[in-house]
């Protein structure tokens, strides 16, 4: 009776169903991850994998004791029947409507003045590093796989999988850094981790429409000049819809009749831009960052005082939902035990393939992070120039192996149709992903953190004299958050007299004389350069 | 090629065309909305079909100028080649995703004191207001449909009928009436389209489940009994949810590290309360709008300072947009040729259709509106007794005869199979559903403001010493906000005098006492009912 009375729903709208766990889980994640957040060791994404190996365990238990036992624990019963409908990873969902909101409150929170002083190293990390990652493992797997008796991948799919293994985990890596505790690092770990994922999105959308005989020695040089074209103009499809927002919120008014279709108008007008990006075959990851920095430049001074305390919390709260959703799809996908029994080739060459691909990784991201830190190290000059130092390096590097739901989504767009495979070599490939992303997060997840305490927090006070990042940490680490906002006034004037200095800093310079004086006055913003975040 | 180019595109993500046109429509409309704010003669709704109107126009001229002419306007070549697709009314997209944040917000936002004060005569107008509505619609339609020679429908058809025009659309009705201006009026009539939606929704499911053949005397009041064991199961739901979000708010103490994690997990929460009455069969709407009115008076002051603003713009901003694009939604459905060429009854037989409807929504209306408001005058006792005066019965009458978006969904629901219907009588059912809808919107709620005003703003000084409700609309209305908040407390001040004296006051004396000793301390909020809004 109650399993007609369950069902009878269900064909209703089946969707309640998935709908329903979800969204049980999803709360039920957020208070363990709350309880669980002072132990930072182990980030949100181990805890949502944890708790679903628990919660399918015991699905699994309720299977087994399949018959008769309908004792009424509401979400095994749902679970029970439908199980694998529900864990299956949708592409379109992540794209579409979870990607988005992250992406924006990324930019929208993004301390602007940080991410342009390193922009050409973030640029060149995140594009140049990409397309190197994307070489080394692309011509490691087509010379490796082979030899361990692993075939049956078409060249154009090796050079896929070259892509889908050079995009970082941002929202993961994210979790582990702290803005307030080292915002140089962040901010070149978190530029890169935005632009690697467009690269790499438009770099696998370029290779699968390539002709496969037509690789040559130009094609690298093709696509990087594809990838440059498509991020410049996605870049100024985001700024123009920023502006846009400004300039209607700013001549309309809002504020005098609603607080609510200022939001309103914001949250659309930012995703209007990632979709209409994604409509002209641009790509919508830089579009919706850009556009959120635009946004939070002019837009966000044009709205009333209400919706501005609003929207920075309606866009990270709707970030977050989004992200613990991504982690909770991705930790259910782990445990789908039918893509597993799919994988036809033994236990040796499982464990060689995703050794193969977790060394490349590793080797994929260090040939591009040391040499490039190197020349971004001799590009920056000036006396108080941003010297990366070698830890920092060795951070950069070892936070960015992460892969995370990008990797996957890609995984799944190119091995399987609509989330179903019946290749054992491409159900192998979708597993092999699946592991490296589990094992990077979890190992590299729960290391990170000491790792960074160990080698920025303990050894700083020897490094203070060295390069100006140093300064700057123990700083911030030492005062608490009023007197750190007043030392960042402080700084942003000391900051002042170095900006004539170096050329990134004279550019730098003009821009704001520029928007002092012909952008503001049109899209809004405080006029004076003292209420700049 | 530019067609190439966005094909290539739709195939992967088919509905990031819809996606597009959408957002962009609903920012169009939302600052096309704010400018035309001024002038409310024509509510939200009239301005979006009017927009769509134009629309929808240039598309057919585009479609008229068919060949060779893909002039670059983005929004005319997308909706071009898929305009019915996009255009499809889907009412699980509507039950599942629009409704229950709209309703969630009512509850959120709704004066409580007022509410409850007239919750027996909501209860009576919402619960068997809409029997006697839907009596005397499926009556009426039974017996005059055969007779303009519109036949087809079969017994319970009919009886879905009248629940489907029984339902009043709150939404819109909202638009027109402020609940500072007259809060006793608005709050019988909002409290009603909330309880009204419930029964016509219980109702129709419960049509759906019956036995053609037992319709009998005793039908109505098994239905009725239905619908109260329903109403109070899904309210104890609500109430259920609200609650241990309260719980979980004050023993953790999120806002210690995190305001998003607060806000979601009180937006998941409530959405889980939808989604988990949906699925136990039961009635999602007073179960999340009785979790919408816990969570404001207990999980709300347990939330930090930043999620409480956060949480009343981020609860009515979703809600605004939802609104808008139910809105945009009908809109556009009304504009769907493909129904109307698909009734292939005469003009004459669709009038009549039509007039019939509109007739018997009138009386259905007016058969409950004014005999049940003498009751409800007739059971309020005591010296300060809220009296329902005949205007302010015409005006209820006036304002709940819009039908809206519940109606059409439920239409859909019944007449077609995923928004399609081959059946001529069905698809005159549906356009004679969208026409009611349409006609009712604009005609009452163009009529609707003028009015109130006539009726109620220049009658009041003649008024004054007959009621207290018209005591309080004077005073509101010439007071601003601020001094409006002091002499609301003036004016709890004096009512406390008053709490004793009627029944329904002592109920409310009893459990502000019960509240404060027992629950406050366990589910939070301020202990002294100096607070209370």
């Amino acid at each position: 009776m109650a399993v007609d009375f369950f069902l009878s729903n269900v064909a209703e709208y089946p969707r309640v169903v998935s709908i329903s766990i979800f969204t049980a889980v999803l709360c039920f994640c957020i208070v363990i991850g709350h309880v669980l957040v002072n132990s930072r060791w182990t980030n949100e994404f181990a805890v949502t994998i944890f708790i679903i190996k628990d919660v399918k365990q015991a699905t699994n238990i309720s299977f087994l004791a399949n018959q008769g036992c309908l004792t009424g624990i509401v979400i095994l019963l749902l679970s029970r029947g439908k199980s694998s409908h529900i864990l299956r990873f949708d592409e379109e969902l992540f794209f579409i409507y979870l990607l988005p909101p992250i992406i924006f409150n990324a930019g929208f929170q993004v301390k602007k003045k940080q991410f342009f002083h390193n922009f050409v190293t973030i640029m060149l990390f995140g594009a140049i590093g990409v397309f190197i990652s994307f070489s080394i493992i692309s011509a490691g797997t087509w010379w490796l796989f082979p030899k361990i008796g692993f075939e049956g991948l078409t060249t154009w799919q090796y050079l896929a999988l070259g892509a889908i293994f050079s995009s970082t985990d941002t929202v993961c890596t994210l979790q582990v850094l702290r803005q307030e505790e080292t915002p140089h690092l962040y901010s070149l770990v978190f530029g890169e981790g935005v632009v690697n994922g467009a690269t790499s999105i438009v770099l696998f959308n370029a290779i699968q429409k390539i002709n496969a005989s037509k690789i040559g020695g130009g094609t690298a040089f093709i696509l990087l000049w594809d990838f440059l074209c498509l991020f410049s103009t996605s870049t100024m499809l985001g700024v123009a819809v920023g502006l846009s927002t400004a300039y209607t919120l700013k001549t309309f008014y809002f504020g005098r009749h609603s607080t609510d279709r200022e939001v309103a108008l914001m949250m659309l007008m930012a995703y209007l831009s990632y979709v209409v990006a994604d409509l002209l075959n641009l790509s919508g990851i830089p579009t919706v960052f850009f556009c959120g920095i635009v946004m939070s430049h002019y837009a966000w001074h044009n709205a009333t005082e209400s919706s501005r305390v609003t929207t920075r919390h309606i866009f990270s709260t709707i970030s977050f939902i989004a992200e613990t959703f991504i982690f909770l799809y991705v930790g259910m996908d782990v445990f789908d035990i039918e893509k597993w029994k799919m994988t036809k080739i033994g236990v040796k060459a499982t464990f060689g393939v995703n050794f193969i691909l977790f060394i490349l990784v590793l080797l994929g991201r260090a040939a591009f992070v040391f040499p490039l830190s190197i020349l971004s190290n001799k590009i920056s000059s000036g006396p108080e120039r941003l010297i990366i130092t070698f830890k920092h390096q060795f951070i950069i590097w070892w936070a960015g192996l992460m892969r995370g739901a990008v990797s996957i989504a890609l995984a799944f767009n190119l091995f399987t149709i609509s989330g179903v495979t019946w290749d054992p070599v491409h159900a192998t490939m979708i597993t092999s992903t699946i592991v490296i992303v589990l094992f990077t997060t979890l190992a590299i997840g729960i290391f990170t953190k000491p790792l960074v305490n160990k080698l920025i927090h303990q050894a700083q006070p020897n490094n203070q004299p060295q390069t100006s990042i140093s300064k700057e940490d123990p700083t911030t680490l030492l005062l608490s958050i009023e007197e750190s906002t007043a030392s960042n006034i402080i700084q942003a004037t000391r900051s002042l007299s170095i900006l004539l200095e170096s050329p990134i800093h004279t550019i730098h310079f003009y821009w704001r004389k520029f928007d002092n004086a012909y952008m503001r006055p049109v899209f809004g913003g405080p006029t004076s350069s003292g209420g700049e975040r």
